[in-house]
């Protein structure tokens, strides 16, 4: 039985502009292409924009939702986890990553970096919006996406 | 772009005897034969069981953890959510199901049972050990199956 | 610094009839006239009717709410916990009673009493509407108060 | 019937030096002498130091705890939440308070002050660790206790 996936998480705002959603669309094509699977929040922008880029990489998209319905999320999750937990589910979203790349974002990203850190998985920081203590930085999605699987337990990489 | 692939849930007993484990795997071998994916709760018993029998049709499962290790889940899951919600992680379990099929279980399968009718899924009970109302019920493994397909919402049958 | 106070949670559905409404007042006041803190939903139905029978009793009442509104508790609830956690909020619910008293329901209320059972809460059920394994019975509200405080750990009662 | 007691959630590290739960406990003493409720995550650090402070100036503490015992809150905790979410819990603190106060903490209090400003809790920032965007600010435990009752909605000041 082949070995289980790597999963990597993608955060970032849910309306971002066009730059921003080019790098998160980059960021989702690495991991597919590296064999990871991505995990993201299922709704709209960096979100959307992460897991489009998977899929043309031949990538999986787990979505983790905030609400009940399978339908909110956009249209490149293959698998959806609807929480019905609220703001909450932005702990499942970073728990479901075995490492987490975060591009810009708001308050509701900042507390995923922050649960992120919290709960010791790598983080993965890119361009120079924030520098949280204990995170790592990358200035392109090539870099991002080799920090993260490079900050993986030895048993995972 | 293919449709997203239907999510059925299976809840049940976490040490169950050869008998209801059989029951499991044939569940899962059902669902994952009928295109669908598996929906369980990542751990041992029936949800192993149903999990090795969804990888024996060639399926693929996710497995939703109470902890935040995504190592706890058993083997056969491909794609883990380690939520660390504990108990509450239950709800997540059933609302990640379009429907549930509950096998025999004790007090944490019979809150998934509760929680999916109070969200309003479709929930098939297989076996008699328990009737609650507003429930389906079915006496082997492929009735469940079917019933549990043929209770989604027309869009997604 | 006198020990902090016992908390007992009641449960049952949002929309009872007056007869139901009438027991659950009675449950919520001599909660109160027993020195404990009653824990409930904060919203309608048994959950209102035992927050006004502890108000009446001088009890306080603590209301954990679904949604992230404290204005969405009713007007008998001193201390509000608007969750935002949906359903997942009954796993919160009766995991802050150290005991639980469970009124007529239907499926949310089921899932309380299987969670709390789950979680190892002392469980009492009031009326012979159901009979889960692991709970008490009783069929008054004095005697269901009483069996749930006799029920607490040692220390606790 | 009186008012329902305003809530203000407190957030900060949980192992703090002597300074910082000073400053933690002469927060807490102005909360309660303001009349209000202190909400806090029920542990030690920050958490404790602030319960402690309320308790002197006569008020009431809530503790939302993130796992499933009473007995874990700290003594100085009234009324116990133990919510079983694991790092989940941190959304139900600050959605427990209608205005947030941060003292300096780490990756776990920073999560706290960014799904508080994500829900539009009134943040308010005690000293200069910290200068999140949309978070007022204040240097002394009097004027953070004052800029965060004023901050309420009109109705509840």
């Amino acid at each position: 039985m082949p070995a289980r996936q790597i999963q990597v998480a993608v955060v970032g705002s849910a309306s971002a502009d066009h730059a921003l959603l080019s790098v998160a669309e980059d960021v989702g094509k690495k991991i597919a292409l590296a064999g990871a699977l991505l995990v993201c929040g299922g709704l709209t922008g960096v979100m959307e924009a992460a897991a489009k880029g998977a899929r043309s990489g031949g990538g999986t998209v787990l979505g983790v939702l905030p609400g009940y319905a399978h339908c909110q999320a956009n249209q490149w999750v293959d698998i959806v986890v609807p929480t019905g937990l609220g703001h909450a589910r932005n702990a499942v979203v970073v728990a479901s990553g075995e490492a987490v790349i975060a591009l810009a974002g708001g308050a509701g990203t900042l507390s995923e970096v922050y649960l992120a850190l919290k709960l010791g998985r790598p983080v993965v920081v890119l361009g120079n919006w924030v520098r949280p203590q204990g995170a790592l930085h990358a200035q392109t999605p090539g870099e991002a996406v080799s920090k993260a699987l490079s900050a993986l337990t030895p048993s995972r990489r």
